[in-house]
C-alpha cells in the first residue's frame, strides 16, 4: 500500500535519534558540541552525512567550496530542483540543533520518501553548507559572492583557505564553478532552530519567515574633553560618557518606536576610562535590523538628527562611520503561504516572524525563491550548550518542512519549463 | 633702613629662577618634569632644596617619613611654629608647578624675611612632604594616619617602603614618631596651583580656598541579561548598557543640581562588550565630591532613589558599592579671612572656592588648623608638561603667602601659650 504524499508523516524518533548520533561528534563535558568548519569533528561529521545520504541513493558530491550536496533524483531530474539543507559546523561551544538540525530534518524528509518508494516531480537536494559560524563561504560560493582575495577567508589559527578546503574536498582555485542559479535550483527551504524568544514568548509550533533582515553596523566616536574629574566644575566639562549615554538611549529609542526593528549598542570603550578622570573620548558600536531597508534608512536619519542635538547640548563632536551593510533578504511570499499552509494541514500553531539572525538561506535568495521554517528555541537560547528544541518539536518543524517540499513540488513556478519537461514525459 | 613686615614682598625674579632651575632636575624633552618620589631626580631636587634652606639658616632635618623640615627660628622658639611648604615629587610626566611652586614660595617668603633681618614671633617651618602624588605618606606620617602594614606603600617596580624611605633618609622602623600637633604647628598654610579652570574662567588672581573636599568614591554594577543583538526583541531586553547610560545621566544630574558638588562616572566596562550581544552587565566608577559630607549625603540618596527607579524600569539590578570614603577637611576660617585681607591690600582680586583636589595640607587639617591659597591654572591643566602659571601669577601668590604668615603670626590664636612667652620674654 503506497502512502500518498499528502499524509505522509516524518519518522520522528529517527529524525531525533539522528539529531543525538550527530551531537556525539564533537560533544564537550558540559554537554555542547565543538565542531568547527574544517577540524576533524567536522570532517567526521561530514563523512556520516554523506553515508546516511548514499544509503537512501542519493547522489553525493562535494563541490569546490566544500558544500556537500546530496540530490534525490525527481521524475523530472531536468528541471530546476527543490532544496533544501544548512550546516553542521558549530561556534566553539555550540549545541545540538544551530544547524544541524535543518540537515538532519532534509535527510528525514528524503529518507521517508525513499522508503515510500516515492519520487517527487523535481529532484530534492540536501545541502550542507561549509562554515555557516565563520565566512559562509558554502553559501556564499553558491550565490557567486566569495571575496577574491584569499586571505579574507584565513582562519584564526593561520591556516590559509586553501588547505581548509582541500581538507574537505574543495577546490579554492575552482570556486567560482561552486555557483548556481534558479535554472538549477527553483527555490530553497531552510529548517532552522528560531535561535530567538519570540516564538516560546508568542506559544506558537511554527515561524514562518518573512525574510532574514537586513543589518547595518556601524562605529559611533564621542569627542570631548578629559580632565581632572575633582578639579573641573560641572559646567566646564565636555563630558564624552554623558554624551555617549544619550546616544545609547537614543539608539535604544530608535528601536522601541513601531516596527519590527532592533537597535543594539553592544560594545563601548571608554578613554582614559579612570574614576578620577571626565571621559574624553568613547567609541562604540551601533547594529540596527529591519527586514526593510528603506524603514532602516528612515530610522538611521531620525537618529543623526538626535545625535546632532546631543554634540550640541554636550560641547561634543560625535561621528557615524557605517563598517557593515547587509540587505534584507525577504522570502518568497508562495513559499511562506506553502509553510502557512503545511501547518495548516498538520494542525499546528504559527505565526510570522522576520529572522534577526543570519543564514546560508540569505545568501540563497539571491539567486533563488527562498522560504524559512522556524521552530522554537527555549528561551530564546542558541550558542550555547543549553540550546534546546524539544523532540516533538523538531518532529512538528521536520513534518513541516516535508509537506512544504511536496506541495512546492506541486507547483509550476518555472511553469514553461516544468510544463515542457512534464508534457515530453507524458508523450 | 629696616623693612616693615607689612610693606614686605617676594623677590619675584629670584622664586621664578628656583622654580625654572628645580623644573630641570628630571626635566623631560617634552618641557614636562619627572621626579618620581624617592627616584634619583626626586634625591637630587631634594638636595636642593636641603641646601638653598641652609644658605638662609634655617635649621633642616628629615623626618622619619622623609619630609624635610626646615625652620626658620622666630622670636620665640617654643611657642608653635608657623608651617608652610607642599612637595616636589612629580607624576610620571608632570609639569613645573605642582607642588614644587608651593616648597619655593615658601623657600621665597624665609629669603625675604633673611635678606631683611626680620625675624617673626613664631618660627616658620618649610616642609616638603614625601610621596604626594603617590602614597601621601609623607604628610600622613604628619597626622598619624599612615596604615601599619608596609605592603601598602610598595612601589608598582617591587621596591619596599623601607627601602625607599631609607634612601631619603627616612626610616620606617620610626615612623610614628613623624606625628605632630598643634602645640608643635600652630597653622599651616599651602600654596599651590589650582590645577582648575575656575579662578582662569572668573579672572581672579587668587583662590581662598574654603577647605578640601570630601570624596566618595563607589563601584556601580548593572546586571542585565546578555542576548543575541539580532533575535531579542526590544521588548524582551534586559540590556545592562541601557540602564548603565541612565545611571550615568543620574549622576550628571546629581551633579548638576545646585551646589558646587562635582560627581563623576570615569570609568565603564561593558560585558561581554561584543557590537552583535545585548549588553548582560556593566560596571562603572562612581566619584562625588563635596566640602560638606552631609550635603554628598543627600546628594547619594536622592541617587538611590533614582537607581531604584531605574533598576526597575529596565529590568536590571543595579549596586552601588562604597570603595573610598575621605572626610572633607576645611580650612579654618579666620586663615582664610587672613589670606584674604592680603589680598586685599596686595589689590589682588580673589574669589572663594573649594579644593576639589587632594594636597597634603588636608592631612595637616587633622592636626591643625589649615589654610590654602591658589593661583590660576592655565586652561585648567595640570598633571601634564603643558602645566602652566604665569611669573606675575606665581610672585602674586607667594606675596600672599608672606603677608598671610605675617598677618598669622600677630594673631594670639594659641593664646596663652604665646602670651606667656611674649610675658616671659619681655621681662
Amino acid at each position: 500500500m503506497k502512502t500518498t504524499t499528502t499524509q505522509l508523516l516524518v519518522n520522528g524518533d529517527r529524525l531525533n535519534q539522528s539529531i543525538a548520533t550527530l551531537a556525539r561528534i564533537g560533544h564537550l563535558p558540559n554537554g555542547g558540541v565543538k565542531r568547527i568548519a574544517y577540524n576533524s569533528k567536522d570532517i567526521k561529521a561530514r563523512d556520516l552525512i554523506q553515508q546516511w545520504m548514499k544509503e537512501i541513493q542519493m547522489e553525493v558530491r562535494i563541490d569546490a567550496a566544500g558544500n556537500i550536496i546530496g540530490r534525490y533524483f525527481g521524475k523530472f531530474p531536468e528541471v530546476p530542483a527543490l532544496a533544501t539543507g544548512s550546516h553542521i559546523d558549530t561556534v566553539p561551544c555550540g549545541g545540538h540543533y544551530d544547524g544541524a538540525y535543518g540537515v538532519l530534518a532534509g535527510l528525514e524528509v528524503v529518507r521517508v520518501l525513499h522508503e515510500n518508494q516515492i519520487r517527487l516531480n523535481r529532484s530534492l537536494e540536501v545541502i550542507v553548507f561549509t562554515d555557516e559560524e565563520g565566512s559562509m563561504i558554502g553559501s556564499k560560493a553558491i550565490s557567486g559572492r566569495v571575496v577574491k582575495d584569499p586571505e579574507y577567508y584565513r582562519r584564526p589559527d593561520g591556516t590559509d583557505i586553501q588547505t581548509c578546503l582541500a581538507r574537505i574536498g574543495g577546490n579554492w582555485n575552482l570556486i567560482t564553478t561552486a555557483q548556481r542559479s534558479s535554472r538549477e535550483i527553483a527555490a530553497f527551504v531552510e529548517l532552522h532552530v528560531e535561535q530567538g524568544p519570540v516564538l516560546e514568548s508568542m506559544h506558537k509550533q511554527i515561524g514562518v519567515v518573512e525574510g532574514i533582515v537586513g543589518q547595518r553596523r556601524f562605529n559611533i566616536t564621542v569627542k570631548g574633553s578629559a580632565n581632572h574629574a575633582g578639579t573641573t566644575p560641572m559646567q566646564m566639562r565636555c563630558d564624552a560618557l554623558v554624551a555617549a549615554s544619550q546616544v545609547v538611549l537614543a539608539v535604544n529609542q530608535i528601536g522601541n518606536t513601531p516596527g519590527q526593528q532592533v537597535a543594539t549598542v553592544g560594545k563601548m570603550q571608554v578613554q582614559p576610562n579612570a574614576a578620577n578622570v571626565v571621559p574624553g573620548w568613547v567609541e562604540m558600536s551601533l547594529d540596527i535590523r529591519d527586514l526593510s531597508d528603506l524603514h532602516i534608512d528612515r530610522l538611521l536619519e531620525q537618529l543623526r538628527t538626535h545625535l546632532e542635538e546631543i554634540a550640541v547640548a554636550t560641547n561634543t563632536q560625535i561621528r557615524l562611520s557605517p563598517c557593515l551593510h547587509n540587505e534584507p533578504a525577504l522570502a518568497a511570499s508562495y513559499i511562506q503561504q506553502a509553510i502557512a499552509r503545511s501547518c495548516e494541514n498538520l494542525n499546528l500553531s504559527f505565526t510570522y516572524l522576520p529572522s534577526r539572525a543570519s543564514h546560508d538561506a540569505q545568501e540563497l535568495a539571491q539567486i533563488t525563491d527562498m522560504g524559512m521554517i522556524f521552530v522554537p528555541s527555549q528561551m530564546g537560547v542558541s550558542h550555547d550548550a543549553t540550546e534546546y528544541t524539544s523532540p516533538e518539536q523538531c518532529t512538528q518543524g521536520a513534518n513541516v518542512l516535508l509537506q512544504t517540499l511536496i506541495e512546492l513540488d506541486s507547483y509550476t513556478t518555472n511553469k514553461h519549463l516544468l510544463i515542457a519537461k512534464l508534457s515530453n514525459n507524458s508523450n
